[in-house]
């Protein structure tokens, strides 16, 4: 088949028709398939299972330092937890509290304290009028909502393969003293899969923001979720760079063990300086006596080291590189005709798939329709509005290969006709 | 020795003299024991460890409704924990949220998302100027805390032995639209052990608040927690009469397994009417897309049941009646000298020890410095400020029964000695 440009319109409508009718048919067979959530599938979790029977003596719950993790107390964190943590993101056990299973809670906190109680002196952001947040678009969807509900204004930046357009972003942080944040997944990146470059990295070190409580938000959620473990993205340690920087309170850094170990059951981590800390210390101490001392007792045993969790992380690999395969195997096809381009990213979660402009609203509607549910066009930008409406975000990781491959015959065929509708127009 | 109230100036000194050099040599004795907070101890601890093996399998994994509770998902909780939960509350499932491992972060929770968001469409607390509490004292520091920090007023409500002070509460919340809510641990309360009456629990339900976003936060936190399984005592289901009064939507209810199970790795649930449920969860899916559901079933194969957990809770009355046993049997002593009263609950965690005014944080101190360590004076009271300076907590759980003999020996001799001091002036 030529490129859909180059086709005549009789031929497009030719096409068009011959795909509506191999449409019906699918659409006959009542699929029922999900490709809307970073979910991992049950033969990842099933890797993980071990763990739940890790803890057997009382030993086996008493910290190094005599702490009984079975009890109240011990805020942000038992000993071993921050040092496991501490060896993974290459910082010191006295950056890192722990949280509980969810990240995003520790974000969600980050964000609603500043904005409650303020960071550093400064005016609670609540009382500071109007607040900004830039978000590198497309970009995390539970992110965005986490400054959306507080009414802070969400102002797109448009992300390269090499991370965030930082000519922009210096622009706005080192001139608007409104601008207090920004969401970043600076490795393997939601959804794109890019990593920030080393420049990337030290720009944002380099940032002289205009207001004294600006804070990255880096979200280093895929840190170890290499695809290729032969040829893994390395991206610098933002933590590094920002003391060499001289700025070393300017960073939030998020990691979870959610997908390596079981996502609803697993520990998370805010990794920080000892100025921040104390702060978030002082202001969390408010509503939690101390996180799941337990949980993070299983996890260490689990994981023990770097190494331990690096071979275990390659289980999770090889489970999911496939399915990232059958993904860019299907879509070749929409390539060869012109319509659709995707990123092949070396490790995170998800694909972009870029269909024409004013196309991807309807690329998903019709996958829908014939039993495929993606997630929502547009849920990778601020308020969920895509300019372009082209991106789709694919997650290949929880249908099995089957189902897989069933549901991207759907993508492709939805591409397709929904390109032939707006070229025809 | 005769009531102190009776002595000669003379006989105070003689007495207070040979008190001193008791205290002397206990000093010496160079303890370090530890009353401070409401801790079970490790045999009540060791209660719990079978849990910590339940799941074995798949099997145990995977909900009655198909729910994988190893993955994301189910933002309130898997439905047999909401089963297990409604079961021991005496409510429907579909009025249980469950949480983390911490019902004091469910109330921060319910709180912050008032004063960031609003309650029924009305402004957030955090736009409405002036906002109150009422404070039922003595109390619990942590509930007077979340309020505190957020910056809203609060004011003393006196207890009863059948409840808070409910003329004033009435004329206070039916009266006053800045009055958003009080503080209510209903049964075993914290720290005095009462139990609220029929009536208290009536006109709590029958409260028409001039504030259209008041709500009762009625934190259930003892109400397994019998030291005396064969007179417990029974209050009234606030959820019912607030039904029947024609206000469903004014409470929030909380509870956990905290002291039932392992404190640091427990379950919690806030538990309300549909209406309030359908914004609690719009609004918590924020910060987090499930709580740790594994948790949710190992709590679930444990306790099966209210009978099931009843027998457990009497493992537990067996463990700790014998300590305040030994508190009463401690502070006999100094009701006999006139100067000393304390309560003595059928259930909960704690014991209010009320001096003569003006000496509990003196007799604190003095603990302090022969080392013995309670909670700071005042703690219970908003602020910490206790008006009269006379109520001790006494949280009898934690020490075992030998070094709890030797505390209560140094907070009598403590006592004494702050209350001879106070009355040779």
């Amino acid at each position: 088949m030529k490129n859909y440009r180059d086709l005549t319109p009789e031929e497009m409508k030719q096409e068009l028709a011959q795909l509506r009718h191999v449409y019906d048919q699918v659409k006959a067979e009542k699929l029922e398939l999900n490709m809307a959530r970073g979910k991992p599938a049950a033969d990842q979790l099933d890797l993980s299972m071990p763990m739940l029977n890790d803890l057997n003596t009382l030993d086996d719950l008493i910290s190094e330092d005599g702490t009984d993790c079975r009890n109240y107390g011990t805020l942000d964190g038992i000993i071993e937890a921050k040092k496991l943590i501490a060896d993974l993101m290459e910082v010191k056990p006295e950056n890192v509290f722990v949280g509980g299973n969810a990240s995003l809670q520790l974000m969600y906190i980050m964000v609603a304290n500043a904005w409650c109680f303020g960071i550093d002196g400064c005016q609670p952001w609540c009382r500071q009028g109007t607040v900004k947040f830039l978000c590198p678009v497309p970009g995390y969807d539970r992110h965005f909502r986490i400054t959306e509900v507080f009414g802070i204004q969400l102002v797109n930046i448009p992300m390269h393969e090499d991370g965030p357009d930082m000519d922009l972003v210096e622009q706005y942080v080192n001139n608007d003293p409104t601008v207090k944040g920004i969401w970043c997944v600076p490795k393997y990146s939601n959804p794109d899969g890019y990593s920030y470059s080393d420049e990337t990295v030290r720009r944002f070190a380099a940032l002289k923001p205009a207001a004294k409580d600006f804070r990255i938000f880096w979200d280093n959620a895929y840190f170890f979720h290499h695809l290729d473990f032969d040829h893994p993205d390395v991206i610098l340690n933002i933590m590094d760079e920002c003391q060499k920087a001289g700025s070393p309170d300017l960073v939030y850094e998020f990691m979870s063990t959610s997908k390596m170990a079981l996502p609803g059951a697993s520990i998370s981590a805010v990794i920080t300086s000892p100025h921040n800390m104390d702060q978030l210390k002082h202001q969390i101490s408010a509503q939690i006596i101390s996180f799941d001392k337990v949980n993070q007792m299983r996890q260490v045993k689990f994981f023990k080291d770097p190494q331990h969790l690096a071979e275990h992380m390659k289980k999770h690999a090889a489970l999911l590189l496939p399915k990232f395969q059958t993904v860019w195997d299907a879509f070749k096809e929409l390539g060869d005709l012109g319509i659709a381009r995707w990123t092949t990213p070396r490790g995170g979660y998800f694909i972009s798939l870029y269909t024409l402009p004013g196309c991807a609203k309807r690329t998903v509607q019709l996958c829908k329709e014939a039993g495929v549910t993606l997630t929502g066009a547009g849920a990778a930008f601020p308020y969920g509005i895509d300019p372009e409406d082209s991106h789709i975000r694919i997650a290949p990781s929880y249908p099995s290969l089957d189902d897989l491959k069933k549901a991207c015959r759907v993508v492709v065929l939805s591409v397709k006709i929904a390109s032939l509708e707006k070229l025809i127009g």
